[in-house]
Order: structure tokens, then C-alpha cells, then sequence
């Protein structure tokens, strides 16, 4: 395709090496916090606290991979010195895991509240919006780690655009929320803790574009964070 | 002082000239969002639509700022290939705009949030807690971007623990909001939006923190983020 990335050849088939592993660690790292945003979004739904403990727990090995592959990026950066594609490649490595060790910490942040959600007594399942918004997030979020295994631009911008999506489906549900407070202020501490799960999801969401922008950055050398999405897709055309 | 960064000499005095540049850029782009979030809490207490506005309209410049220091820094890292601090202080900045940039969105939510509590009606300063977790969360960042431009690591580990004292803070004034959703119906769309600026606020803290992360993992070439503050005081020691 046009539009993927090809890695410069390089005299150093070492290098090459070198260049997929990092690439296919971030992919492992991507793998994990996805499924943490789907135990912590179960665990929520089902009122398990047991795998809402697990998801806690596990945020551990999300940060530990981030600290892993900053490492491994620096030492790249310093023994190899790359130019180019290879240089963006590294920089916008650097900035994706900052966006999934995030996801990762919303993803437990609903765990957490799963976890005093079955203290409290409540469900997640009593919002069939939140299941909704929590299962739209998880699918932006996937799309968002596939098309970066694929380095695909097109793909990329469409998640960019789906984004507008999840923040709208967030809004109707704090508007829900808030009316269900209103008629029945027993429900409000039930309601602002799925309120709170709301937000980290919607946050996922935002991450997951945060991505998609690195992945124009990386296959363009075009910088698109903070521009709007027809600027961008006219920029793509050149 | 000892546990400050001592740069590299260069054999290129230019180069030299170029990182103190990308540095004082940095500086800049700290002394803007440091203004934002102070306009941004006075425009939410003093309920100031006019100002409000400028803190929202402004955000496009922390943005703009934040793709160009970034660019500057690709640039050197191509041209200069850096080695050891220089790198460091490279990937530092990196990282350092990404988490600036987020405390300007959070400024521009409390800009928003000011200026429709102007319509609805309310103000910031009914509750205290909120100003003064404002206050702190300010005093910390300001703290923050100081112990940057000095370089500072005794001042950076000062900072990072203080970040526990905002969260609690954060927690307590959750507290009351909710109790006042609880005790008054008609409050809960005012407390609510009196909320979500608590957690702006909290979260300008957390980026604070993590700046001043970046400070010690720049002066001492240690990842400190996700570990203990005994561990880091220990690893300082050596």
C-alpha cells in the first residue's frame, strides 16, 4: 500500500533486528492494556471484583513495559544514531507508550471502581450506555493498535474522525446521569461512579486517536496533532 | 550543586546554542500554560466569561508551541545525533511538551467550565476547597517549572511527593460535593461542574509530577517514574 511505511534499508541487518523488536514490544505492551480495558470494563459490567483486583494488579506490568521500552529506545537512539523514517520511528514510539501506559492507568481506574462498585452494591450493567460507550471504546482502540501493526494512514484518520463518536455517546450519558440524580438523589453516589468510568473510557478514546496521530506523523513526517481532520486528509494527498 | 545537570562541552559552540534555545523554548511554553491555568481558576472564581474566553482561545498557541519545540527536537536529533545527557535532555523535552501541552487542556476545561457556570448562574467561589486546591495545584506547577530550569533533583523529589497531599485534597473536596448533591437536588448540575474542575485541577498536579519525574531521570539518567519515593531517595544517594 501507498500509504505504509517502509523502513529504510539498513547496512546493519542488526539494526533491522533491532528496530522489530522495539516495534513488536510496543505491540505486546498494546495487547496488554487492551486487555485491561476489556477485564476492567467486564469487571465492571458483571460486578466482579475478583478480576477487578486482577486489573489493578496487573497495572504494574503496563508501567514496567513502558519504563522497558523508553530504555531500549534511548540505547537505540544513542548506539545507532537513525536518520529519518527511522528517527521518527523512534520518537513516535517514545510518545505511544506515554498514550498506553495511560490507557492502562483508565483501565485501572475501572477496576478500581468495579472493585467499590461491588462494595456499594451497584452495577454497571443498570447503563446499557456505559456498555455501549465501553464497547465502541474497546473496538477505537483496537482499530487504533492494528492500523499501527500496519502502519496504515488511511485507517488512522477514519479512528481520528471516530473519535468525534465516543465524545458524543460520553456526553448523552452525562446528561442521563445527571438526570437520574436529579429524580433520585439516593442514586447520585451510584451514578457519579459510573460517571467516573465514563470519563476513563471516553479518556481511552482519546488516547487511541493520540495514536493514530503518531502513526500519521510516522508514515507523513507530517506533525497532525492540533489540526482539523479536512486540513489533514488534503495534507495526505500530496 | 551537585545534583545539578552539567551539559556536555561541545567541540560545536553552535550546538551548544541550539540546546539552550530548545531549553528556553520549553521555559516558555511553561511560563504560558502556568498563566493558563492561573487565568483559567480566576476566571472560574471570579466567574469572568471574558476572560474565560481568552484562556480557551489561547490553547491553540500551547498547541502550536508544543508541535514546534517538538519539531526542534527531531531536528537536532538528526543533525546533532546526541550522545548520553544531550540524549537525555532530547527525550526529556519530548516528553516534558507532551505533559505541558495536557495542562493546557486542562486550563482551556476550566476556561469552559467558567463560562458556562457564567450562564448557568454559579460560582467557583461558593466552595473554598476549590480555591485553595487551585492555589496549591499552581504553587506546585510553578515549583515544577523552576526546579526545570535549574534543574533541580532534591526540589523534583520535593514536588513529587507533595503531588499526594493535591490527591488528598482532590478526594476531600469530592467528598463534600457529593454530600451537597446529596443534601440539595437542585445543587447537583452546579456541584457537578465545580467537579470536573477539581479533577482539572488534579490533573494539572499529576503532569507537574510527572515533569518533575522527567528532571530526575534527566540529572540522574534513572527511570523514576512507577517507583517508591523511599527507592528514589535511596537510588539519589549513591
Amino acid at each position: 500500500m501507498d500509504n505504509n511505511l517502509h523502513l529504510s534499508q539498513h547496512i546493519s541487518k542488526r539494526f533491522n533486528q533491532e528496530l522489530e523488536e522495539v516495534r513488536s514490544q510496543v505491540l505486546k505492551m498494546g495487547g496488554l492494556v487492551e486487555q485491561q480495558v476489556s477485564d476492567g470494563l467486564l469487571a465492571l459490567l458483571e460486578v466482579d471484583p475478583e478480576l477487578a483486583k486482577q486489573v489493578v494488579d496487573k497495572d504494574t506490568l503496563v508501567n514496567k513495559m513502558e519504563v522497558e521500552i523508553d530504555e531500549t529506545c534511548t540505547e537505540i537512539l544513542a548506539r545507532r544514531q537513525p536518520a529519518a523514517s527511522d528517527l521518527r520511528l523512534m520518537v513516535s514510539i517514545i510518545k505511544t507508550i506515554t498514550d498506553l501506559e495511560r490507557i492502562g492507568d483508565e483501565a485501572e481506574k475501572l477496576g478500581k471502581n468495579a472493585i467499590k462498585l461491588s462494595q456499594e452494591g451497584g452495577s454497571g450493567k443498570q447503563f446499557s450506555e456505559l456498555a455501549h460507550l465501553g464497547e465502541n471504546v474497546k473496538k477505537m482502540l483496537a482499530r487504533a493498535l492494528t492500523a499501527y501493526a500496519r502502519m496504515d494512514v488511511e485507517e488512522a484518520i477514519d479512528i481520528i474522525q471516530s473519535d468525534q463518536a465516543i465524545n458524543q455517546e460520553f456526553d448523552n450519558l452525562s446528561r442521563i446521569l445527571l438526570l437520574k440524580m436529579m429524580e433520585d438523589p439516593r442514586e447520585i453516589k451510584f451514578a457519579l461512579r459510573i460517571s467516573w468510568c465514563a470519563r476513563a473510557l471516553e479518556r481511552v478514546g482519546d488516547h487511541a486517536k493520540n495514536i493514530c496521530e503518531y502513526i500519521v506523523y510516522l508514515v507523513k513526517g507530517r506533525d497532525v496533532r492540533h489540526t482539523s481532520l479536512d486540513d489533514i486528509r488534503e495534507q495526505i494527498k500530496d
